[in-house]
């Protein structure tokens, strides 16, 4: 079999980019509107896509006077779309920092079953200052962050093994539901949880959802070698993301894990126009709605640098780039915008269009172009997909860019899984209790 | 306008009766199939219900060994119901002692937004010590639950108003989405919890979720005066209920609140038949299946007997009854027992159907016959259903029940509102923050 490449589309309201909600060709009244979302969804299901994403926070952040903020929680976002599609994936953030493990392995567990077998877990620990406000702590450190997530992890994986697959017995006439030596209390009693379980969710068809992340720290990438599943990165040079690719995969053999066990899937941001001129009138017209000041509190944001409207026609100030905790997004805006020797309003248009993600304007094949150079030459195994304006720049990409990637042979035709997983290509887990026992037995029988 | 009743359908796995998942009308597998509940909304849609109700807790209770237990998280499952419904209203039971004022308002308010307008919150203060192992904390006192509860309610009412209706301008040519004077933080700083808010989704359909309670403790009634909207409540008599009833909309005036400010819907478990024979025989059958050991558990979980198979023959033994804290619930069985003298075989029969809500067999005029008298009698404003088996129980209920009441004048045939509360005939609440301006503008045209 040919190695195929996955899509993952991320859908962010009514587009990635920042003046997307003032571009004619959007509608910004949609962003709380469920059946854009399940325009987006069938759409991306139209296209055999792998699955779709959404990003979240638990603050509301960005400067809402200037951009289309304040949409819909993940999660329950996610439910109303399974119900009107039936093979994309759905992959939900939710921050390790602000919730409780059993909620976390409860929700993505029922999403899992409603969907069939599609959900997926953006793994986040919450950097941001707004978010500990909202609950009640002072911003925990980035390191003490991803020791919280990493027990976490441990926690909601023995809940979602809790019941094993054939603890169901279903036996009406003798009256038993379940064996409950299949059903194990975890009795988790750790650092931050202390959780005895098991679920009040019976085990789902994946078993456990699949798992994404997307940090790019030193403790980011060791936090995906051991438990991601999928990475979404940003990475703006294809040097930068060879590094990053080789990096991850490296790292995980330390975890007794395998070169194909997580798919690397960089962010782009494809403005498409039938012509090469088209897409980047396309692009002008969204660079000439940014409004700076937007641009100017989103750099902020991302890197801490604030600036003024006075700045904005002179270059980045110097400003230090050490990659320590959480500032690796800091690091590859300065290095942007020394590399290319931009002004602040130029940096200030690069970033508009997916915050620090690759923008690439063209035709269709010069995306697919892109998208192949980038699969072949070791950066990615797939592509997270962020288009600038919604639902039209998605329509456009399955409409034009995926017949093209399925005419190379990089793309599937057809689903070939049932669950997101399948699709995916990785493996359903084991319950750890059921293979626990199974040693045992083994271990019974040597004797 | 005459007074109608309302009505809602409790919906619950395969059947209220404890032993429905044995009966050869359902079928327990379905049991985490989604389209097993899209179908029960679409079937009480069909019978203009106001709307459904999912109970939760976030522990597994009961005896999964001998009943179909493990189902899905209800926000989670409310979402995909609200993606195939356009009327019924949608009510998730979620915990105020485990989880986060932040997280709870952000899921209301997509829900209400994703249903437009249809989400009602049933707010728990989870009484059960398994669950407080789930959390890694001591089982919290019934008074601090309860104390805990009404801050929570105070921060997510605030985080519903933190965005005035008018906050979003959307004026793409100025290149304004919101007038930021308009959503506020609400810094609010406890007891409890300390948020600063503002929410990061906009204002809901509904402005907040309808608030519904069904503690029935002193505590429970206390709150339910002062916040809910809806109250559901378990009541063996006629009497109970009419005193019940009263003591609870006699609190109102207490909080400023009125008599048709709250909705007392007593739950009642109809087994109907064409004839009464037939319903009676559909008891009997269902009788026939319970398990006592099953129902033992129960009776422990429920009210803290614990007594073993050698007792079912016998009365129930002498137990202290004193409504203190949690235990209302142990003095309606109690009472239960000893007015109608029963042996515990016969009580668990009795608990069986309902777990202490009212079980009714009979034909569809006799069960129109019950609900008419409670709602005449001052006992009720409406009623909780909760049929035996489903869907079957929850499809006969809508297509003979339903008529009958409607040919009497007591229930709407067509749905009125566009939104639960309009449904339910309750206000939308504005936003605090907009009133307080309101009012500050009339003080200063004073000056």
């Amino acid at each position: 079999m040919t190695r195929k490449l996955h899509l993952n589309a991320f859908l962010m309201g009514v587009g990635h980019h920042e003046a997307a909600w003032r571009h004619p060709q959007t509608e910004p009244a949609r962003l709380t509107d469920v059946r854009h979302y399940q325009e987006l969804a069938r759409i991306a299901e139209r296209g055999k896509l792998d699955s779709v994403f959404l990003a979240d926070g638990v603050a509301l952040h960005g400067n809402v006077r200037h951009n289309a903020l304040g949409g819909l929680e993940p999660l329950t976002l996610l439910s109303a779309l399974a119900a009107v599609t039936d093979h994309i994936g759905l992959i939900a953030t939710v921050s390790t920092t602000y919730n409780e493990p059993f909620h976390v392995a409860r929700k993505f567990a029922s999403l899992d079953h409603i969907s069939g077998g599609r959900a997926g877990w953006n793994i986040v620990t919450s950097a941001g200052e707004a978010e500990a406000r909202n609950f009640g702590v002072v911003r925990p450190s980035h390191a003490d962050r991803y020791a919280r997530a990493a027990e976490f992890l441990e926690v909601t994986r023995k809940l979602w093994d809790s019941w094993e697959d054939d603890a169901i017995l279903g036996d009406r006439v003798a009256g038993y539901y379940a064996d409950t030596g299949k059903i194990h209390p975890i009795e988790h009693a750790g650092e931050h949880f202390s959780v005895s379980g098991p679920l009040n969710t019976s085990r789902s068809p994946q078993g456990h959802p699949l798992l994404v992340q997307a940090g790019s720290s030193e403790d980011g990438k060791e936090f995906a070698a051991r438990y991601a599943e999928a990475v979404f990165t940003a990475q703006q040079t294809l040097t930068e993301g060879q590094e990053f690719y080789a990096d991850l995969k490296r790292r995980l053999a330390a975890y007794g894990r395998r070169h194909e066990d997580v798919l690397i899937l960089p962010g782009i941001s494809p403005i498409i126009g039938s012509t090469e001129r088209e897409a980047l009138r396309l692009e002008k017209e969204l660079e000439d709605l940014i409004i700076p000041a937007y641009g100017l509190a989103q750099l902020a944001h991302m890197t801490g640098i604030e600036l003024t409207e006075d700045a904005l026609d002179g270059p980045l100030p110097d400003v230090p780039v050490e990659t320590e905790g959480a500032q690796s997004r800091r690091k590859l805006v300065v290095d942007l915008a020394r590399r290319e020797n931009l002004t602040v309003r130029q940096l200030l248009n690069r970033l508009a269009g997916g915050r620090g993600h690759r923008v690439v304007a063209g035709t269709p094949e010069q995306i697919a172009d892109q998208l192949q150079e980038w699969f072949v030459a070791g950066a990615a195994d797939g592509f997270n997909i962020m288009p600038p304006i919604l639902p039209g720049g998605l329509s456009d990409f399955v409409d034009h860019v995926v017949p093209e990637l399925q005419i190379r042979g990089l793309f599937r035709y057809e689903y070939e899984g049932r669950t997101l997983r399948e699709n995916y290509g990785l493996p359903r887990p084991p319950s750890r209790y059921a293979a626990g026992r199974a040693a045992r037995r083994e271990v019974a029988v040597a004797r």
